[in-house]
């Protein structure tokens, strides 16, 4: 392990355990989500800071924004906001008022409580990709639809990887089931697969309350035990620009009054649906994240709201999305400041242009994950797995993305840049004098085996070495441990009873037609 | 060009002509060395620079630096240092005495003038890969030793790039070019396919004394011009741990008299060469550097001096070297804080450990470069083409890194975080209001060709049209655009009679033997 003598121990013990227990097809670190020890990277001066906070209240209090859902029309009249048919205006008092209302930190219980998460402060946590519809391995060579097995495969990544923190949305959408049961059996397939924290989408009644079930159950929770502290959440995308559908409102509201937590994270495209500069992506992205925050802190002083972001920009060639860019970079951290201005958690991505596991691939997706680390994002969803801007999953992106999280986790290791007496090591300098080498004295004996980040996939090896063993690059070798994982999983511990329970509340939910699909 | 709008104009206009007469394989950004507007990332607190400074001290104080430099040793015995044989301690008051003469900043002005660089302060400029014995491209498919061809190729890219600010070491050794001769060779095809600032290994006095009397020929001065401000630099490694070999000492001290400027650069190696724990490999490092910037800051106060950094980690199970790991990200940053604290211009890598030009190539060069920022990095050696741990020289790697070094340049653009109200866009959020798009809008229409970085090399579009356009994979892009900007090169001007001059001197140390081969 490269990481036993990690600085904090927080769940380690079974989690750890558990870890072990599992397969050993790669030498992995332990389960330790990452503290952001670092400053943030911060571009904006106060006076920036200001502009942009004006703008989305005038946003909101000047333009306003649709809200697609008579329920939520309903409690913002009575809060005091001005409708005018489906449009809201707000006050940025009362945006103010609402939004300090939501804790700056809370914590996410799974199934598992060693899985527990914390979501603020100084936490990161990582997700795997979610709700590709389709899906490229290297074996098949193209694009092609989601599966449910393809579902399964890319579920039990996400649990294989300790630096995969929560399971967010189903990881590639299984599209040979019907759309009516889906949530149904993705649901028990993350449940029995995994026992990290999930997610449920907000596509209308049925499905919000199925999931929320069924969580309960595989958490073996009362109804009031589910209630006390979130033990699942959601994430709705407002449709850009200055919208809310029903569906999404309506599934914040459902988790919101049972006291699990809400992501709401605007999809705002520079050049597309936000305006081409990026201050004004990041504006209006803010306005329509808070007005939402504003109403379910309304609805439910202090649920616990995270601020997304997907502020991007489009290629003004083709009006493609492009990802993991400069400018991405600087919306994050500019929307990072933000965050922490209205004092919530935030949220951003991993994420690519690229349509398969290649070097570009690398560059955005790194891009995005360092933009995370550098703006304090909390929560970062989409972590590993993702190719084309999120239409396609990818299990040997999942993998190789999982390195360069490992290395986060690794590089937030206070060891690395302690400046004490035994690492300024100036009587092992001394021993070595002005000959040797380091390689056999103590204190390199002491400490090599934990000294340094292992990677599992990055191969070290000179060329020969790495040519006699087949000159494989890297999307290839992490095909190979896809395969080597998936045909050894060995799913986490559950009580049968539970899953008994999952599979009767399935296959009852089937039989009474599973939700509607006119949604 | 993505960057036509560009903050700051200096340097463009000839050079940025220039670029344009080139060929116009790629529509790349213009020459325009990138501010680093960022606050570094700053692992150290006051104690930790404390502590790591205090390190360094006690190594020069209490253990020393063998020089095997009698002259060397001369000067630092004339000087007041404790010398025993080698052995050279010298007193912190001294050091950082000789250390307060360098200059924070200074600038090298090649042969074209509009590719003068400034080294120190916010500035950051980037160089080819310099020095790999061994070559690789796709075409040829395995690795083999260099020869003047891939040379010559590899230095044309160096000029063909804009996001290429200086021409370091040669970017693969001509190993077909006896040794006597090299340098002449290489340095003739360095003068005349490209006009950027460029160094002088330090391997013996002929070599040293032949390049700078070449780029002073090639620069058309005067040797009292020629002195008068830095046209060239030198860049050495100490053998770690603490020594400096004769040659390197003697081409510092020949550049520094001719008042050069000169690149200290130790290859710590932590758990090698260096203290396993990084706080132990950066302060030997630093002391390391020191040493011999306060010899030439005693020969020649103000002499340009800048500090460098390879700290890095070797592979505790096989000892080779890694790089761009967490560790080496740390110390790149730990070394920036002390260079600022010491007022010295610093120098960091474009490094990896991979093989080929891979996803893992991207992952660790990319970490490294993004470090390069965080560190406060000026002068970024390596940043373009580096392969296997600095054995392999690959034009693939060259090209995508370039696509890294390009988004850097696009990152520091202040305009991607202005917050006025153009930005803020009220008005034309306003206009979009909760429904439409903002394609077509004229706040789009003025911006939108410069609003956003363009790649040369990523290719955004979806699955379905990078497939019909033949699936290609980043590296093999970056060999098509290779072969391309080769055949249509275009040399930079050069007088015709300068040009014979360097012909003449080339020919005349070739007749009389060139360099000794035994140093």
């Amino acid at each position: 392990m490269a990481d036993t003598t990690s600085h904090k121990r927080r769940g380690g013990g079974r989690a750890g355990a558990a870890a072990r227990r599992g397969s050993a097809v790669i030498d992995q670190m332990p389960w330790d989500p990452p503290i952001n020890i670092d400053r943030p990277t911060e571009p904006l001066d106060p006076a920036g800071i200001e502009a942009i906070h004006d703008g989305a209240m005038r946003i909101l209090e000047e333009i306003g924004v649709e809200f697609f859902n008579e329920e939520a029309i309903g409690i913002l009249r009575e809060a005091g906001c001005t409708i005018e048919g489906d449009n809201v205006r707000m006050g940025r008092d009362f945006v103010m008022e609402m939004v300090a209302k939501a804790p700056s930190q809370f914590s996410i219980t799974p199934r598992n409580p060693d899985r527990k998460i914390e979501i603020g402060g100084k936490n990161m946590v990582f997700g795997n990709v979610s709700s590709p519809p389709n899906y490229w391995d290297m074996e098949i060579g193209t694009k092609v639809p989601g599966n449910r097995e393809m579902c399964r495969n890319l579920l039990k990544l996400t649990q294989y990887f300790n630096c995969i923190h929560f399971a967010g949305g189903y990881p590639v959408e299984p599209v040979d089931i019907h759309a009516s049961v889906r949530h149904l059996d993705v649901l028990y397939d993350k449940l029995t697969l995994t026992d990290k924290a999930m997610h449920a989408y907000s596509l209308g009644k049925e499905r919000v309350e199925d999931v929320m079930e069924m969580v309960r159950i595989a958490g073996g929770l009362s109804h009031e035990e589910f209630e006390a502290t979130p033990r699942m959440y959601t994430n709705i995308n407002s449709t850009s620009p200055l919208k809310h559908d029903h569906p999404m409102i309506d599934g914040c509201l459902r988790l919101a009054r049972r006291g699990q937590a809400i992501v709401v994270t605007p999809f705002t495209l520079a050049g597309a649906m936000a305006p081409v500069t990026m201050a004004g992506a990041v504006a209006q992205s803010l306005a329509e994240a808070l007005c939402a925050i504003a109403l379910f802190q309304y609805v439910r002083p202090g649920i616990p709201c995270v601020i997304g972001t997907f502020t991007s920009n489009v290629d003004m060639k083709s009006g493609a999305p492009a990802f993991g860019t400069p400018e991405y970079m600087r919306s994050t951290q500019m929307t990072g400041q933000m965050a922490r201005f209205y004092g919530l958690p935030m949220r951003s991505s991993g994420v690519c242009a690229a349509n398969v596991p290649d070097g570009q691939s690398v560059w955005e997706t790194s891009n995005s994950l360092w933009a995370a680390v550098q703006s304090g994002t909390n929560m970062v969803y989409h972590a590993a797995g993702w190719l084309e801007g999120g239409l396609i999953a990818s299990p040997e992106k999942f993998i190789m993305d999982c390195e360069i999280l490992q290395q986060i986790q690794r590089y937030m290791n206070p060891e690395l840049t302690a400046t004490g007496p035994d690492e300024i090591a100036l009587d092992a300098i001394r021993s070595v004098g002005n000959d040797g080498h380091f390689f056999g004295i103590q204190h390199t004996q002491d400490r090599y085996t934990t000294a340094f980040y292992q990677p599992f996939l990055s191969d070290w090896k000179n060329y020969e070495g790495w040519d006699v063993a087949g000159g494989i690059w890297t999307a290839e070798r992490a095909h190979h441990m896809f395969k080597e994982i998936v045909s050894s999983f060995e799913p986490p511990a559950l009580d049968d009873g539970i899953r008994d329970e999952l599979a009767d509340f399935v296959a009852r939910r089937k039989a009474e037609g599973g939700a509607p699909t006119d949604f």
